[in-house]
């Protein structure tokens, strides 16, 4: 069973008035503002989950790295062949893998408020979850237009490519279904020169937008028209990957000459990291016209494993990040943008060393820059600690955005938040106890990081 | 109302531990040993400090920066001609952003203990908060040199360029007052060949030192009558902010090729770097000779935001601070001088990154170095317990140099010390209460870390 | 006395814990897999310990270099004609110079749990301290070989060069006693060519393997040969120790080219570079064939003080840190090898940044990489709490390999472990009042932490 008092410091006065501020925010519907969950899930009123493998393990690349760290091969594990019971028992026995680790805290949560297990996962227990789970998924009451409403889900945004017709999208709007989903407009695969197939994704792009793409010029154009599009179906943000967080202006002409090469194929290393970098400060350029919040979670080296790569696929567990830069990188775009009252930036990172550094003094500075929250790897209580450790002194809260929980395993998505609340109301607690805050403060606090702050900066 | 027990850890035994262990050094006397309070203050006897604007918000860039970060524009909040009423109001209803950050815990110090402030400011209490200090700094009480007294100061250093005639430390010292107020030799205005006016900075020289500069020969005679004229003032230290902590030793051919090229008007960029590397050893040297304290802060890009620094100068919260690396830049002047009994290096630091790795081994080596405290945006709560974490355990605090304030905001002056002395207290007694250290040596490593280190790294 | 909670947090819900965990692991015996205690100490029952300065300060570069750093010269601390009691003596009255710091809390430890000594060392108690231990060491108790069996040192792993004939662990072996001492083979002497006497350690290859070197084949036969007598004494590990962990495959005759140029007295900076970084490809491709686990330590400015270097050799506190990098640097050999079941790669680090960034997502997802504790200048409690901290959440403990002591300083192993295993407990005893693992998994977990880790990984 769940502790209510989880994730708790310790100490009877501190826990006391954690309990008290998490009690202001349990019970708040949920705003995800950047996630990876697959639309066509809500499209369909029909539409059922499968079984527990392929809703819990298959997709998760979190679960799924930790388990091939240990020995555990993707064949067996990714297999449509095998028994998903065995896939299952095989990841029950191994669930002592996950413990003081994210995943095993989430895991656990969806267990016990979505199916209502409470019993621990091991090789004892498999077979008896399993069939519990099972059942569940095969009643209409977890059909996932209703397990949208029981997580308690006020708005959901998925992410997209430039490219996407947003067919799910719109068939969910002429279902008449009140649920709140929106995209995320996402062009990493048309503004990357190196992307495998971007030649495809330029004639995607023209097709979708009705424009040709023949030049810089219309590239330009097409791109407003996506995000034009985009909006009307409810977006209010682009989301960038970039290697690096390089941002540079390169003339009209150098833009074209570039955008040449790479519509014959030739575009050189340089050619790449340049017309990216002048992407980044064009479609800054974009967010000021259209207000679109503009999204940068750079800095992971992706598909590390080409063994892994080739044989499974994306997002198995080998993107492994490296160290950024911000203050140089972003001179360019912001020298321009930075003090313009209709851009926003949220920048995101896995280099810890940049909160303090870096990340904090431009969000307690800059009106146009925000700071999202720990990401992927530090998702987690401690990396939220050391994100409240080292970003809020400078920053200020109110240069932050609440909380994404950036995942494509939907069930997760209360557990996340859960430990979200729990660990701001912890540290504010924390603060309060230490006399660097008063009740009122932290009361009102609690609910801006749990739900006003993410509101605010996604203007949702 | 402050708390007496504020900021200690919740824990009862760890914070009565703290308690004791702040009560020997709540009283003592407070030694600022770096930082940029205007000397002009304390010249003249009849002088008086400004409004509450002029004097708690203006010349604050940590307190402007986080409310340009929020919107509020600098064309109100720098204006002369504005109503300094209404300037009061915003910074009031806003001053919820300063949760949790250092200003809020400083400015909420200094409105209590300097003035008598137990209301919280906020939209409701503004004005009366503004009448209460406009009242109180009409009166003699609050001149400057009665405000030094009343917080308790033993010793102040300004930061004073390398050119500046120190008339206001002759003023003061001829006026015969008793408080002691001494300069800290500067000389990046002319050391850096990239800084604007370079060369009417070294006529400068050339003029307050009586040295007609006129080759590299001159460049360091002229220095070296400088750094004896700080010094029968009473400075002890010299301090630097180079972009990075590159050394390097030009032959002295090579220097005085470089700095004929300056003079010239062309330096090249490797001309400017190397110089600048070579000048640090330069100084060193001259430390070794004379005996000052050699500070070197650097990897801060300056004037980020060209729009804010055009319009309202610098030190408006738009210095931002870059990554930056010790161990392979400082080589070259270590090597030399590392070993020297006379020589004394004082490093700081923006990076947290290089605490743990590259700074705490270089100090709990060498007898030269030794490490100032948390600097700039770590100067907090947070940013003193990583310091402890990070360089303590590998350099001891013999090879720390206490506490400096760093600041142009003279009342915030025992508001820092209190919370780098709570901040000490607390960690000591962390370690207390885990059987790591004794109570005896408690009490002396509490009282060194007030006072006792930054005299002696300072010859105070 | 020592506290029999130290180290513990004060929460007493939580001590209480940590108390029950540790007191699971307190007796285990110690498993020792890489450190650097000289064998001859073992090689011969009637050799006995020297004095208490040859023991517990000369050969200490963590004693040494704080002392150093507060003005104490090595030409004192290092000197053979200087009456040892005298340099105990100044040690003692400045042992306040490591309050707070890991070698006070071992020396603490060593001093009461080896010799009885409860007396606090200073001044005052120097002279009486040192003839206790003295006395102690005069007697057969203290022989090498018993205080081997006095310490509860299941096995211990030292150092050896990959030219070293090993010959103190055959005599070991020959005398027919049961201490389980192993060699580890590290071949840095041979495959970097910017070490001084490459050309004589080729030389002394060639001798000791019997394989004449005289080309890269027989280069590499001649270290396989080494690797299989290492073994047949016991070695389960390699060790490297490179600038940076660069890997790089060269091609056979490119591989040639350069050692040919080396074998000549001239390779290039971009041989020394690129030879290195291809031979710790060469050794991953011998481990995945002989089975020995991989480890690799770098990122460290050897010999950074050139003077102390000259007068008093290496291992002087002189070898400071630089940052490092893991992802793009191991990606070749990690392509090669990570994913093959007979590869075993251990990596440490000095550089912390990359513990959260690279080192766990790297070791959270290829099953044949896993993490060394932290290291060195980490070695202790805050060094710990970071590392779990920064770790586990995306590595999960059963990718990391307990704990190394590493050390040269053969009576403070006990003290490096016991701190190990009181932190482990701590940090578990903080997991289970949070409700973030149970007690039976706590119970696991300490273990695992304390022995079954690194036996796992070391194959011991």
């Amino acid at each position: 069973m769940l502790a209510t008092d989880r994730f708790f410091d310790p100490d009877p006065a501190q826990k006391a008035a954690a309990l008290e501020l998490y009690a202001l925010v349990h019970d708040l519907p949920i705003v995800s503002p950047h996630g990876h969950v697959d639309p066509s899930l809500f499209s369909n009123p029909e539409r059922r989950f499968d079984g527990p493998v392929e809703l819990l393990i298959q997709p998760d690349h979190y679960v799924l790295r930790m388990l091939y760290s240990q020995g555990i091969p993707y064949e067996v594990l990714l297999s449509k062949e095998e028994d998903p019971r065995h896939i299952w028992q095989l990841f029950a026995q191994n669930f002592y893998l996950f413990r003081g680790t994210p995943s095993g805290v989430w895991l656990t949560h969806e267990l016990e408020a979505v199916f209502g297990v409470t019993e621990k996962l091991n090789a004892d227990s498999a077979a008896r979850i399993y069939d519990q789970i099972q059942a569940a998924l095969l009643t209409p009451e977890y059909s996932p237009r209703n397990v949208f409403k029981k997580l308690n889900i006020e708005v959901l945004a998925t992410t997209d490519s430039a490219t996407d017709p947003l067919l799910q999208h719109q068939a969910m709007r002429a279902s008449g279904w009140d649920g709140k989903i929106i995209p995320t407009f996402r062009p990493d695969s048309v503004i990357n020169l190196a992307v495998p197939g971007w030649k495809e994704n330029i004639a995607a792009l023209s097709e979708v937008s009705g424009i040709e793409v023949s030049d810089f010029k219309s590239f330009v154009r097409a791109l407003e028209q996506r995000r034009a599009f985009f909006m009307s179906l409810g977006a209010t943000a682009s989301d960038f990957g970039p290697y690096q967080p390089t941002t540079e202006w390169l003339s009209d002409q150098a833009a074209e000459a570039v955008f040449q090469r790479a519509l014959k194929g030739q575009p050189t290393e340089e050619d790449t990291a340049r017309f990216l970098a002048h992407m980044l400060c064009e479609m800054a350029r974009m967010s000021v016209e259209d207000g679109m919040l503009m999204q940068i979670h750079p800095a992971v080296y992706r598909n590390y494993n080409p063994d892994v790569y080739t044989k499974f696929g994306a997002d198995k567990g080998f993107d492994i990040p490296v160290a950024t830069e911000y203050t140089r990188n972003l001179h360019p775009l912001l020298e321009r943008f930075g003090n313009h009252p209709n851009f926003r930036l949220l920048l995101f990172t896995l280099d810890e060393s940049t909160y303090a550094r870096e990340l904090a003094p431009l969000a307690g500075a800059y009106p146009s820059v925000k700071l999202g929250p720990p990401w992927w790897f530090n998702d987690s209580l401690n990396g939220m600690r050391r994100f409240f450790d080292q970003v809020m002194e400078t920053a200020g809260i109110y240069n932050t955005a609440g909380f994404n929980d950036d995942t494509r395993a939907f069930l997760s998505i209360p557990a996340r938040h859960d430990v979200w609340r729990r660990a701001s109301a912890n540290w504010l607690a924390g603060m309060l106890v230490r006399g660097m805050i008063d009740r009122e403060e932290a009361e009102s606090m609690v609910v801006d990081l749990a739900v006003g702050l993410a509101k605010k900066a996604y203007r949702l």
